[in-house]
């Protein structure tokens, strides 16, 4: 019956730190925080910078649409049909498209975010994310140098022209409402650690530049 | 300008499979749900069972209300105070203790250790999850085989009579109100895949009861 003194002392002698975590994955954990207009390329960029990542040996881990707004930040009608919660629950806790909503939304990106980064993975996020306050509290809640702001420039005209969900036409047609670059804004960063040129270069190019800030930069071994 | 086209054409070719991760990792991912009365030990087998697996080189990762209830899942006042949200989006959007919030707040860890076992993570989590349907929601989320639901058994007795915390004792006292086991229901598991005997044995034993289960099922190589 060793149980109850058990409780208290091997807490502290067994946690395992972010440092022993880091040590096993062979390098730190960092979050890559791509944002943009919608078709910039964040995602294309980001999953390519994960696959070559990935073939050189490094733990990596995308969080994106396909994950996230699907799961964690479920709407509200996912929530009562899926998770079977009630209609106010899921009013409550559902993530819509409302200025507060997208908050949330980015708010809980940037915890999981930080905790995969604690797991010593190097953390490539693609969404939007077209307010610069959402962005800069994610940097906020990470250590200095753990948050990389990667800033997917291309121009409206290009991403328009791009249109690969056909979202653009869409919002033009008043179709979907609060559009990011139509009729809702989108905030460029002010000090971006990286700033993709997507409207004049391709996404191997802008993928290899993001490599290379990693190893000048100490993220990577050379 | 080849980024028109390579917006569209590079994105499956480059996009890494979770079984791609999986193989880098050396191991699947899995999540190890420890569920139990406040006291029962949960949280320090969890840890113990982390610290002997990464000490096997196994890369894990714990969720534990350390690390999510300060982060992902911040109460009202926390998202006012340090995350900048209005009253009223603090209000919608913030976790509390009623059977609605737990339900979201045991709703959100299980998303987030979907994406940790997807990683290839052997994910372990520590809350009461004192109700039988939000940890049925969690395995329902998860392929067969990937939730393994552990119930960390003690008798109120002994989880009271230990009280790290000294809750217990603030409920008897009514200063707490709704606390599991003392004026809110713990729906014991009903088809755990391991029911751990916290009265009367061991952190260590039950600990390597854990990791027995793990090699017997194929998780990690015996």
């Amino acid at each position: 019956m060793a149980a109850d003194s058990g409780v208290n002392i091997t807490w502290h002698e067994h946690k395992v730190t972010s440092d022993k975590r880091k040590e096993l994955m062979g390098h730190k954990g960092v979050v890559l925080w791509f944002t943009g207009l919608s078709g910039s390329g964040k995602s294309t960029i980001a999953n390519t910078v994960d696959h070559k990542l990935h073939e050189a040996g490094t733990h990596t881990y995308v969080l994106d649409g396909d994950n996230v707004r699907f799961g964690l930040n479920k709407d509200k009608k996912s929530l009562v049909e899926k998770a079977g919660f009630s209609e106010a629950a899921g009013a409550r806790f559902g993530v819509g498209f409302s200025a507060e909503d997208r908050m949330e939304n980015i708010r809980r990106i940037g915890e999981v975010a930080k905790l995969f980064s604690d797991a010593g993975i190097v953390t490539l996020t693609a969404f939007i994310s077209p307010y610069r306050l959402d962005r800069d509290n994610v940097r906020k809640i990470l250590a200095p140098g753990e948050f990389i702001e990667v800033y997917v420039n291309a121009s409206l005209a290009t991403c328009e022209k791009r249109d690969p969900k056909g979202l653009y036409k869409k919002a033009r047609a008043g179709e979907i409402k609060g559009f990011t670059g139509i009729d809702d804004p989108y905030e460029a960063p002010e000090k971006a650690e990286l700033v993709l040129d997507s409207d004049s270069k391709g996404i191997d190019e802008l993928a290899d530049e993001v490599i290379a800030y990693l190893k000048q930069h100490g993220y990577l071994s050379a």
